[in-house]
């Protein structure tokens, strides 16, 4: 298996660089979101009170137990996030399974060492603060119905400072840094033909 | 022939990159760099003075109307510019010949857009502020023999304002951004692979 991450601010464009990617090596794809390892928001807490950009926010000790267990050939049971009460859902899991190429998305995904060298390749997706503020605005308004004032305070609050603080220096421990997400082509057709040649030497190992 | 641009900062480590490249394609390749394209300090203007990181201390004209010569098949001659007087040198100039691969590297390489429209692919390399302004002490103390002093001032006038201005936007008009230059083992790779894959379509194009 190629374990790949993608990695970068919100709204820097993951989610769509990873979609792109897993399209384009087909079946042999299954992308993972960071996101689904929330962990509960604590009790009494409300979700303006929440740093959902701290590395704290996350279970990584769940994460890495199953992302280890994927890499040895296991299909892993992940847990599901219920977005609107910021919950784990009790008593369901998604079954994901242990494809030949497994992406991993999140804004911190490179952020624990015995997280990170468990992958075999790693992608910083770049793009202006700016830029990822409107992105941000655009979803949290449409997508979400958030209102403007909401989608500030928090942004200023906890987005900002966790960005600069646990987001962007893992820029210095990833293998590459695409700017601009999907709309870099060249950028794009690079990461897929190392993707495409780190499979390839996967295959001839198996074979041997 | 393939253009490759190498571009960053001072202290990013362009020129190891582009000479580590240069090295894996051995005879095929070429190295050029851009500070031999710098103007002459103006007259009666002291090296403190004159700065060094602005696009204006280069003569982009020349640079590109040799680089389009260079793609078209010709040998070109590259002026040669004293780094003490800080001039060109009049009535000699290096001959420098169209190879499968050229990379030219220098802190704008990717400024000016009808330069950067002749490049097959850009690398823009990465590195920490501190870690810049720390190589270019030790550079500077070390080889060019001056004080301590003299490259703070310089450092903080000139150097650090058109990297934000003029440098650093360059990234987000790369193809990829390499963090931490040669020692960055897969992103060198990943970016040797993809020169040889152009390097191999220019081949079977020359074939036909």
């Amino acid at each position: 298996m190629v374990l790949v991450a993608i990695v970068g601010g919100s709204g820097a464009g993951k989610t769509s660089v990873a979609r792109k990617i897993a399209e384009h090596f087909a079946d042999r794809a299954n992308v993972l979101s960071m996101d689904d390892y929330y962990r509960d928001l604590p009790p009494g807490m409300t979700l303006k009170e929440f740093n959902f950009d701290d590395p704290k926010a996350f279970d990584f000790d769940y994460f890495i137990e199953n992302t280890k267990k994927l890499k040895d050939g296991n299909t892993i049971n992940i847990p599901v996030y219920n977005m609107v009460t910021c919950r784990r859902e009790v008593g369901i899991s998604t079954s994901f399974f242990p494809n030949d190429l497994v992406i991993m998305e999140g804004i911190l995904v490179l952020h624990e060492p015995k997280l990170r060298e468990l992958f075999d390749f790693s992608v910083y997706i770049d793009a202006p603060a700016d830029e990822r503020l409107i992105r941000r605005i655009e979803r949290d308004t449409i997508e979400r119905g958030r209102s403007i004032e909401s989608i500030l305070t928090q942004y200023r609050t906890f987005v900002a400072p966790s960005f600069r603080s646990f987001i962007e220096p893992q820029k210095y421990t990833c293998d590459i840094i695409l700017p601009d997400g999907v709309s870099n082509i060249t950028g794009m057709n690079i990461i897929t033909n190392a993707i495409e040649k780190m499979l390839e030497i996967n295959r001839q190992e198996e074979g041997k």
